[in-house]
């Protein structure tokens, strides 16, 4: 079974690596462009067979290493 | 309109991100986990009102700068 994660710093938490990549946008050229936020994207393969276990072991996994909770927020995607 | 991009290794490209990420895991304790792949998410925020131009012109941003398309893939989501 595949996981999907995406980590991404929580609303307000200023983004330097999402700033970074506007200015540059902005700098090659690239006009209309607002806010751009960066983050994680994790492709796990797990042997679990079973969709919530996996989505539950995917989240603990999310909460005790994959994201830093005080200032990232994650979604997960199962299949 | 906005643009979601992720940016990943190419298939066959080493990936050290992600292999410590496994390791990680494995050290935490969580059994049953393959490969770990770990790339990029990038949201952006267009003033573009049109999709296909808003993917025409997100795909030229990628090209020229959020992906290195010679070890790197990537894939647009637009709306």
């Amino acid at each position: 079974m595949k996981a999907r994660v995406h980590v991404m710093l929580k609303d307000g938490v200023l983004d330097p690596q999402g700033q970074a990549v506007a200015h540059a946008l902005g700098a090659l050229g690239f006009e209309g462009v607002g806010d751009v936020r960066q983050g994680k994207v994790i492709d796990l393969e797990l042997h679990e067979t079973d969709t919530e276990a996996a989505r539950a072991k995917v989240r603990e996994m999310c909460e005790k290493l994959l994201a830093n909770t005080v200032i990232e927020r994650y979604d997960i995607e199962i299949g």
